[in-house]
């Protein structure tokens, strides 16, 4: 039986996404809870691993067991026996052959900035606390200029490993309620770091450190060393994954 | 000076407002951080002490200085100096005689319950987990039932050493919005317990154990042990304090 299940995740005290000896992650988290319940070792595979610090309202994985409680009870089973900062949404069985990460379309982020000058003590963990004035139009401008197909080369961590980097974007958008400000993204792939250093670089437009129009010539460098710095984990969210 | 401060707290990790020695407490590491900027060892008066565990969004507090930083970098000052669970939302010179217990007229306090089948990883620790059917209508008329000045012995902690038990409340309502329930109330005064033993009330009225007719006789009893029982302190928020 292959089971697809949907996450929401406090990325708060994890080493990310992926199994690490010796650290808290949630895929050691999930194998844990998944070993107890059903007595076996099984692979959780997510559509993607998320850093250290990031958190996830519907991150999705797929694992294979030989057999399992109906979908109710085992989800309830896994919630039970998983911490609370790690919670089970919705639990289905699927076809064999679905995998979360190779049959992903599409992921959506949303990054969140706190620009006010206090940050309540119940969000902090949400939130990059950034007090630096910012301009709301160049900004919107900048981020406008990612839309479509580029090589994200610039925007991606210096070590990464993926053979292309060319990605869609079909949300790019920055929008400010208040004193918060929220960077909304969906593609059809990211690179490692790529949302926190588009976020980054944003920032470096927003307080007038870069313009806007720059933007184009920064996608054309393919140069990691060309963009803005890698905005902190704890303000990034994996909204969704579609399939 | 006489500083009067508006401070919002995540209760989580604390051992409740009053300090302990050898526990994490919010008036602990308010002297702790007041005394590092000040260098003076002052004592901070909340207007009512909160539980372990019981969170604030705008908890007042004074304490005497001989002088001090100006009201906009005094509270910089001690927000740097503070965990990020504590925030100081507002600093203010008032006159010498203010006195944040003695002088508060009202206070509001909001219980928070999920009764939904998966609490979100970001909200756990600010929501009472109850998941049995609650019947609305015999909630709202038993929370009404409680409006105006009554004794409520009943719902005092049992160790309480208040010399009277007497308090009006002027607000004192449940409502629900999706798989959230909220207790909202407003008094001139509470007991140690009393909003949570009152919650752990209604939520036997809720599920049929109780009837809301019997809330005017367990007032007159004035008999904790006739109540129901205390609902845990995570759901517990102090919202305002009038003076």
């Amino acid at each position: 039986m292959n089971i697809k299940i949907t996450i929401a995740y406090d990325g708060t005290r994890f080493s990310g996404w992926q199994i690490q000896p010796g650290r808290d992650t949630v895929q050691g988290a999930l194998l844990c809870a998944i070993q107890k319940i059903t007595g076996q070792k099984v692979d959780v595979l997510a559509s993607g691993r998320t850093d250290a610090g990031t958190h996830a309202l519907a991150q999705v994985a797929n694992f294979h067991v030989t057999s399992a409680p109906t979908p109710a009870s085992f989800r309830r089973a896994l919630n039970g026996a998983l911490p609370r900062d790690v919670r089970i949404r919705r639990l289905e069985i699927v076809d064999e052959d679905f995998h979360a990460r190779r049959d992903a379309l599409r992921k959506s982020y949303r990054y969140q900035i706190y620009t006010g000058p206090v940050v309540s003590p119940f969000e902090y963990r949400y939130y990059y606390h950034f007090t630096y004035d910012l301009e709301m139009a160049p900004m919107i401008e900048a981020a406008r200029a990612l839309l479509g197909e580029h090589d994200f080369t610039s925007f991606a961590a210096a070590a990464t490993t993926a053979k292309s980097a060319v990605r869609t974007l079909y949300r790019s958008e920055v929008r400010k309620v208040g004193y918060r400000l929220f960077y909304q993204v969906e593609g059809n792939g990211f690179l490692q770091h790529m949302v926190r250093n588009i976020v980054g670089t944003l920032l470096e437009v927003g307080t007038g450190k870069r313009k806007p129009y720059s933007m184009a010539n920064l996608l054309k460098a393919r140069d990691r060393r060309m963009a803005g710095p890698t905005a902190p984990s704890q303000g990034l969210f994996l909204v969704r994954v579609k399939y």
